[in-house]
């Protein structure tokens, strides 16, 4: 496929784009129109217009969008149809999450493999996916070469094991650590889900919440 | 306190800047100037400069920032100083991992209950949180007013429960359902932890990956 380099911003909203998509395909929704769509997104028409400009026109002037060709568009273009494969490195209660109730699929991933040290896990399957001992990773990674890592074990073990998936051609690592991985010098992407700083943010909302009601509270006082 | 509006983006980098700070302190660094955290950070001075001073001064012209100083005058202003109160509905695999491995007072909350429906589960409490029965959601939350919730129930019920949450005076919700909660017309707040938006920036970015190493073979052909 030939592609237009998108921005980061827009790469950040194309997962949202496609949830509502979706939600709009669930109502029996077929067209819909920069205004109504921003409408609900919280975004101009302008601004959604200028997104899906990036690759291409989808949208007819005066008809707006086919729903379910342009989320099949936006799917495409996020590489959701090319059937990466990956791994799950610790199957902890977050591991053990995502392999019972994420569906990998739906996001062009194929989960083939998950790696462990319990003894009770190693050499079982959970939904048919192979768990494997930890202390054979770089042996397994080396026959059935995955593309990306999901990576869930401890935070101190982080940095330990990152560059050993890096080192078996590892090109996308999905970390669940909540540590930050020191492998910028490799050309391995990764993305962190670091649930710590969303957690900040609602602190931060809700002491402000709170020190504006103490100040309304001082004022009427006055 | 009294306090400036800080914009969404700085709120989104503070925590950032804390898990730095960390590092240092535990690295032993006892003061940096801002070029060099700017460097660590991929950020240029004068945005962190610009950043900190939405909320006073906090470096000395010449002499850099004293970590531990700055790392616990940005925890004042994100609130985790505050002690709010939080309970966690949904006790699956996720729910665990929150209760047993997660810090809720280093980010300034206090969790003090959770809820499920499973009865091997009601009655009982993890790392001394009580677990109480779904059906009682309504009657213990009256009880025992928290100001936040963590909400991790299959999808499905999410919004089924989010308006009881609200209407019990639940103020901010910390949202692992994947699904967007429909709650727009109160004050709640809502941090979405949305997975799925983060494994689509991965497939993203691999798809480029591929094309751009198709791209070169093309041409090498030629």
């Amino acid at each position: 496929m030939k592609r237009v380099k998108i921005s980061n911003n827009v790469i950040r909203r194309l997962p949202k784009y496609l949830r509502k998509l979706d939600e709009l395909t669930d109502s029996g929704v077929e067209r819909i129109s920069s205004g109504e769509l921003g409408r609900q997104m919280g975004l101009t028409p302008s601004q959604i217009r200028q997104d899906f400009s990036c690759f291409g026109e989808f949208g007819q002037q005066g008809y707006g969008y086919n729903v379910v060709g342009l989320r099949e568009e936006i799917g495409k273009i996020m590489g959701m149809d090319r059937e990466f494969t990956c791994v799950l490195v610790g199957v902890g209660n977050i591991g053990k999450s995502l392999i019972g109730h994420f569906s990998f699929n739906n996001y062009g991933f194929h989960l083939i493999g998950a790696f462990d040290i319990k003894s009770d896990l190693i050499g079982s399957s959970i939904r048919g996916i192979p768990v494997y001992d930890m202390q054979d990773l770089r042996k397994v990674l080396e026959e059935i070469h995955p593309d990306a890592a999901v990576l869930c074990i401890p935070g101190f073990y982080a940095n330990e094991v990152a560059p050993v998936l890096v080192d078996c051609g590892i090109r996308a690592i999905w970390n669940f650590t909540n540590v930050e991985l020191d492998i910028s010098d490799s050309d391995t992407v990764i993305e962190n889900i670091y649930f710590s700083d969303s957690l900040m943010a609602l602190t931060y909302y809700l002491s402000e919440h709170n020190d504006e009601l103490e100040a309304l509270a001082e004022k009427q006082k006055q």
